[in-house]
C-alpha cells in the first residue's frame, strides 16, 4: 500500500514535529486536537522550525512555510481521519486518555487507515485492542524528528507482519532512520541504554564514588560528546527521569529516584526551569575550560 | 611537592603511552620492564606515535623525538627507581604479578616516591600494604592519554589526602582531564557508566528485542557518534568485556557473557583478530549508508 495522508493526534511538542516533517515530505497532513489554542500554537511552531532548518539545513523558507499552509489543522475527528493511509497518535501519556482517542477514532477511521502510536514509555498492546484494529496497530516512536533523527518500529504481538515494511518505508521517507523493536519493550531501544548509563551516573553520585562534574567529565572526554549525563538529564527533564526511575526496584535506582524527587520537589526539573543539576542558560559543562 | 622525574613500570600499551606524554611535557622520565623485547618495542611505539601526532596535532616530530631519546629504557630495577618522584605501574593485570612489582619497588624506592598503579579492573588496596607504603599509594589511570585524555585518581581508604592536589596537577600538566574517584569503586568513574549502557545493548541483544546493527544505529544517531555499543566492544575487546560481564549475577549479564564467550570461543575478539560483531577492517557500521 502507499501512504499518501497522514493524520496526526495530538498538537504538542512531537506531534507538531511529526506533523511538520510529514508535510515536507510531500504527505498531506492533518493535526487533530481538541483544543484550539493547542493547534494555533502548533502552527507558529511550525513556522519557527522551518525558519531554523532555513538557516542550519538547505530547506528553503517558502517552500517550508507553503507546506506548512497545506496542513488541515482541525478540532473535529472526523475532518482530520477523513481519507488518512496512517494515523500517528501523540497525545497525553496517560493510559486512560489514550484509550479514549483509539476507540474514537478506530471507529471512524477509513477502512485502509494503519493506526500507530508514539507512546514513549507505554506499549502498543494497551491500545491496540481499543482501536478495534490490533493487526493494523503497531508503534512508531519519533525521538526528535529533526535533530535525533531515529524511529523505532514496535509491533505487539498481534500486529500484521505486513506492516512493517510500510512502516520502514514511511520511516525512511520522513527521512528518519528506521529501526525495528522486534517485540514489545519499554524503553524501545535507545531509551533502555540511555536509563543504564544514566542510572550507572546516578548510582557513582548517591554512592558519593565522585562529583556531579567529574562524572560528566569522564563521558564527555571519553566519548567526545557534549554533555554527560547529569547535562543530559537536564535537557531531558528530571521529571520525565524520575517517572522511569522510581518504577526500578534494585536499591541504587531508588536512591538516585531519591535524589531526583529532591531536585523536582524543590522546583529544579532541568533546562525548562532554568535549574536542575546545572543551572541555565549558561551550565558550568558548557563553559570554556570545563574540562582543562 | 613538585614531580620531576617519572618512574614507568611496564612498558605495554598504557605505560608506553603514559611514559611518552610524561617525556612530551617535560619530565625526566625512566620505563621498566623485565623484557628487554618489550622495551625496544615500547621505543618503536613512541616513535610512530609521535610521527602520528606531528601529522594530526601541532606537536613537532623532533622535538617528539627528542623526548624519547630523554627516556631511560631499563630492565634493572635499580636504574628505573633511581630518584623517582612518582611511579605509576602498568603492569599485567593480575594481582600476583602486581603484588611482586610492587614488593620489590616499595624496598628500593627512594623516600620521596609516590606509587600509583594504572590498574584497570583491580583496586589499590589489594597493593598498598605490600608496597610498604600504604598511605603514599593511589590509583592513577589513564585511558588512551592521546585520544581520551582523561585520568582518574582514586585513592584507597589508606591513601594521605594530600596527594590529591599533587596527583590532580600531575594529570593536568600531561595534558589530561583529571577527575576524582572518592572511594574505591571497581570501573572508576567511565567503565561504570560504559559497561551499564554495554550490558543494557547486551540485554536487548540476547533478548532477541533488536538485530546488533539496529542497536548500533540507535545509539548513533541519537547521540551522533561514529560507534555504538557493539561497534564499541569491536574495539574494546570482546574479552575484555568477557572479563567484567562474567562476573556480573544477574540474569542478562549472565546471558550476555555467554553469547561474547562464543564469540571468543570462535576467535572473533573484535577488531584485534580481524572480526567480531562487524568484520574489519571494513566494519558495515562505518559504510556510508549505514544510517540511510
Amino acid at each position: 500500500m502507499k501512504i499518501k495522508n497522514v493524520c496526526i493526534l495530538g498538537a504538542g511538542t512531537l506531534g507538531t514535529r511529526v506533523a511538520l516533517q510529514s508535510a515536507l515530505s510531500g504527505y498531506k497532513v492533518a493535526v487533530y486536537d481538541i483544543s484550539p489554542a493547542a493547534l494555533d500554537n502548533s502552527k507558529n511552531i511550525m513556522e519557527k522550525i522551518v525558519r531554523q532548518l532555513a538557516k542550519s539545513s538547505g530547506l528553503e523558507a517558502e517552500a517550508g512555510l507553503n507546506a506548512i499552509s497545506g496542513i488541515t489543522f482541525t478540532d473535529n475527528p472526523n475532518v482530520a481521519v477523513l481519507d488518512a493511509d496512517i494515523i500517528n497518535e501523540s497525545v497525553l501519556e496517560d493510559v486512560k486518555v489514550k484509550n479514549q482517542v483509539w476507540k474514537l477514532f478506530g471507529k471512524i477511521a477509513p477502512e485502509k487507515t494503519i493506526f500507530t502510536t508514539n507512546t514513549s514509555f507505554l506499549l502498543p498492546s494497551m491500545f491496540a485492542d481499543t482501536s478495534g484494529h490490533p493487526a493494523k496497530f503497531c508503534a512508531l516512536h519519533f525521538h526528535d524528528v529533526f535533530y535525533a533523527k531515529v524511529v523505532d518500529i514496535m509491533p505487539h504481538s498481534g500486529t500484521d507482519e505486513k506492516l512493517i515494511p510500510v512502516l520502514m518505508e514511511f520511516g525512511k521517507s520522513l527521512e528518519q532512520v528506521p529501526v525495528l523493536v522486534k517485540k514489545e519493550n519499554p524503553g524501545y531501544i535507545f531509551n533502555s541504554m540511555l536509563m543504564a548509563f544514566i542510572g550507572a551516573a546516578g548510582k557513582l553520585l548517591t554512592g558519593e564514588v565522585a562529583s556531579i562534574e567529574d562524572i560528566d567529565k569522564s563521558w564527555m572526554v571519553n566519548f567526545r560528546m557534549p554533555s554527560g549525563p547529569f547535562g543530559i538529564l537536564d535537557t531531558i527533564g528530571l521529571d520525565t527521569a524520575w517517572h522511569v526511575t522510581h518504577k526500578m526496584p534494585d536499591k541504587a535506582s531508588q536512591a538516585f529516584a531519591a535524589l531526583l524527587k529532591k531536585y523536582i520537589d524543590a522546583g529544579k526539573l532541568g533546562e525548562k526551569t532554568g535549574e536542575g543539576f546545572y543551572t541555565y542558560p549558561n551550565p558550568a559543562y558548557k563553559a570554556p575550560g570545563f574540562l582543562n
